[in-house]
C-alpha cells in the first residue's frame, strides 16, 4: 500500500521516502490513511508499543526502544464515580511523549537522519533528548530562556545541546523553524511520525479493554498530540474492522490558554481570537497549535468536545488525585477535572467506560505542587 | 500450609494473624518458607505484580494497586557488553519501592490496620505515602530534618503527616521505633511483608526470561530489600521446581557507606567496623542495615558478592547511562558501575545473562545530576 505525506488542506501529497517536516508552504502534514492492524497482527511477545509495529507507516529493522508503552490502565473512583486512568507517566522519561519520540526517531533514523532539532520547554524535549541518546543521534533542543534549569538538566544529561532562546515560547518555536534549514527539524508538534507514535495509545486502550473502544476518552490538550493520536488510531481500527464506532474524544484545556476549546465552542473551523494568561497547566500552554483544524475535526467527528478549566479547578483536581494515590502534574489533572464537569452537565454518564489520560508525573512539577500545598521550597 | 513470622536467629515463630513488625526483643522477622508458585498459577490477565498473588503469604480480596510491577526489561550495551536493564523506575512513584508498599499495605489493611508509621528520607516514604492514600489509610512519615523539602512535597501531596526529626538518618529511625507503640510501624526496612512485595522482582525476571532465572543479578543495596526480595523469590521458585539453580546475586554499595560490602569481603557473618562518609548514592546510604546477616547469607548462598564503588565511578556510570538514554539516579547507576568491575575481574563473563536493577528515576536527583554536569540550578 502506497503511503505518502499529505497536506490535508490542499490534498497535495509528497513521497514518504524523502524526509520532510512540512509542506512547501510550511503547511503541517499528516499521512495518507493507513489500513491499521487486526488483533492477530499484534506482536504479543513484545512489552512495548512496538507490538503494534504492523500499524506503522514504515518498516524499521532496529527500533529505538526503551520499553515505552504498555502502561497501566487502572480503575479508580473520582468524585464517587468509577473511571479508568491510563497511567502514561510510567514511560521511560515519565511522560506520554515517549510514544511519539520512539516512533518518530526510529523511522527518521531508518531514513538516514543522524541529527535532529526540537523545540520544547518540557516533556517533549526530554523525550526527544532521551531517544536521540538511545539511538546514537545528535539532538539540539531550543528552549525558552525562562525554562527552569531543572528541566534542562535532564536534556543535558542525555547529551543534547540545549540553546536558550530569549522571549516567549512562540519565539522559541520561530527560532527552531528558522534553523530548520541546517538541521532536520524533528518537532513533536510538526512531524506526522510523532502522531503515529501517539496513536499507539488508541491501540493499547483497545487491547487493554479486551479489543473494545471505550465510550469516552478525556485528555489534556495543548498542541493536541493525544487527540490526534487517538483520532488516527481509532480511525485505523474502524477501517480494519476491529471496532464499530469511534470513542468520543474530549480535550481538556486551561481556561487561561484555550485556543482549541474556544474555537470548538464557537463552532469555528480554525483559530478564533482568544486571550492568553499564565497557567499552572504548563504542558498545555500552547497559544497557537500547529494542527488546530485537524484537532477540531476529530473532536467533532467523534462527537466529543472541549472543556475549559479555571486555575482553581485544576489545583483542586491535582490535590484530589494525589490524595487518592495518583501523583501527576497539574497538566494531567485537567482530565480528572473535566470528567467531573462532563458528568455534571450530563454530556457523559457514570455507567459509560471513560478513560482519563494521565500524561506526566508530579515529579516534574514539584515547585507548583509545593505552592498548591502552601509549602516553601 | 501454616505460615508464621520467624525470627531466623532464634528460630522462634509467631502467628501471622496477629500484626507485628518485630520479635519481642526487637529482632527483625522473616516469614517461614513459602512454597512459591508455578507458571500455571500466574494470573496472566493482570498487568501488575498481583499476577503473582498466589505466592503471597495471605489472601487479599481488595489489593491496593496502581499498576505496580510489570516493568520493562530492556537490552542495552554497557561498555560494549550486552546486558539487560530492569527498569524499576517505571512504577507509580517512580521507584522499585512500590512493589513492597503495595503488598505490605494491602496485607496489613486486610488485617485491620488503618494507620501506619514509616521512616524514610526518600523513595520508601514516597511509596508508603502513595499506597496509604490509595488505600484510604492514614500515614505518618518521619524524615531527617535535613531532607530536601522537594522530597517531602510528594509525601505531603499524598496527605501524609510528615514529621521532621533533628539529627542523622539513624536518629529518625530511632524516633520511629520509639513511636511504634502508638501507631503501627509499617517500616519498609523492618516489615517482612515488604520483602514479599520486592520478591515479585524475582518472579517477574523469571517470567520475562521465558521462565528461566538469569545468571547474575546486580542491584544497588542499602538496607537490602532487593537482595532479600530476590533471595526469597528465587528460593521459592527453586522450591516450586520452576528453576534448577539460583542466580548469583551481587550487591553494589558506595565505598563511602558499605557496611554490607565490607562485612562480606571480610568473611564476617555480621557487621564489622566501617567508616561512613557522605555519598551521592543517597538511596544506599544506610549505615546499619536491619537484616545484615540475612543479606550476607543470600550473597553467599547464591555465590554472589559485593562491589564497592567510589564516588567518581558512581558519577561516571550515572552520566554514561544518561548518554545512552537511561536517566536514573546515581544510586541506581551503581549497578552499571559494578557490572563493569565484575567483568574486569572475570567474576562474571560477557556471554552470561546479567540483569542490572535500575531502582529509581533521575528526576528524583535533579540537583545531584546538575552538579555532575557542572550546571548551577
Amino acid at each position: 500500500m502506497q503511503i505518502d505525506y499529505l497536506d490535508p488542506r490542499s490534498g497535495a501529497t509528497f513521497p514518504l521516502d524523502q524526509p520532510r517536516w512540512c509542506g512547501p508552504d510550511r503547511a503541517p502534514l499528516m499521512l495518507t490513511p493507513l489500513p491499521g492492524l487486526t488483533r492477530t497482527q499484534i506482536d504479543a511477545g513484545l512489552r512495548s508499543l512496538w507490538r503494534y509495529r504492523a500499524a506503522f507507516p514504515l518498516a524499521v529493522e532496529q527500533p529505538i526502544t526503551l520499553g515505552e508503552g504498555c502502561t497501566p490502565l487502572i480503575a479508580r473512583r473520582i468524585g464517587g464515580v468509577s473511571t479508568l486512568l491510563k497511567c502514561e507517566w510510567l514511560n521511560p522519561t515519565c511522560s506520554f511523549k515517549d510514544r511519539g519520540a520512539s516512533v518518530m526517531l526510529s523511522l527518521l533514523r531508518a531514513q538516514g537522519i543522524t541529527a535532529v532539532l526540537e523545540d520544547s520547554s518540557g516533556n517533549g524535549g526530554a523525550a526527544v533528548s532521551c531517544y536521540a541518546a538511545a539511538g546514537g543521534m545528535a539532538a539540539t533542543i531550543l528552549t525558552p530562556e525562562s525554562t527552569s534549569p531543572a528541566k534542562t538538566v535532564q536534556m543535558r544529561a542525555h547529551g543534547a545541546t540545549v540553546d536558550l532562546i530569549p522571549g516567549t515560547r512562540q519565539d522559541t518555536a520561530d527560532a527552531a523553524v528558522a534553523r530548520s534549514e541546517s538541521i532536520f527539524y524533528a518537532s513533536h508538534n510538526w512531524h506526522p511520525f510523532f502522531l503515529h507514535g501517539t496513536k499507539t495509545l488508541a491501540y493499547e486502550l483497545w487491547e487493554d479493554l479486551g479489543f473494545r473502544a471505550p465510550d469516552n476518552i478525556i485528555t489534556p490538550c495543548g498542541a493536541g498530540s493525544n487527540v490526534l493520536g487517538c483520532g488516527i488510531g481509532f480511525a485505523e481500527l474502524l477501517r480494519a474492522g476491529e471496532i464499530d464506532t469511534l470513542p468520543r474524544i474530549f480535550a481538556a484545556q486551561p481556561a487561561n490558554c484555550a485556543p482549541i476549546g474556544t474555537a470548538f465552542l464557537a463552532g469555528a473551523e480554525d483559530a478564533v481570537p482568544t486571550t492568553i494568561a499564565p497557567t499552572m497547566a504548563e504542558g498545555t500552554a500552547i497559544a497557537h497549535p500547529v494542527r488546530m483544524r485537524e484537532v477540531l475535526g476529530i473532536l467533532r467527528e467523534t462527537n466529543g468536545g472541549a472543556v475549559m478549566l479555571d486555575e482553581a479547578e485544576i489545583a483542586a483536581a491535582t490535590l484530589d488525585l494525589a490524595r487518592a494515590g495518583v501523583y501527576v502534574e497539574p497538566t494531567s489533572a485537567q482530565a480528572s477535572a473535566a470528567f467531573g464537569k462532563l458528568l455534571e452537565t450530563g454530556t457523559i454518564t457514570p455507567e459509560q467506560t471513560t478513560v482519563l489520560v494521565m500524561t506526566g508525573t508530579g515529579l516534574k512539577a514539584t515547585p507548583r505542587i509545593a505552592e498548591l500545598l502552601g509549602i516553601g521550597l
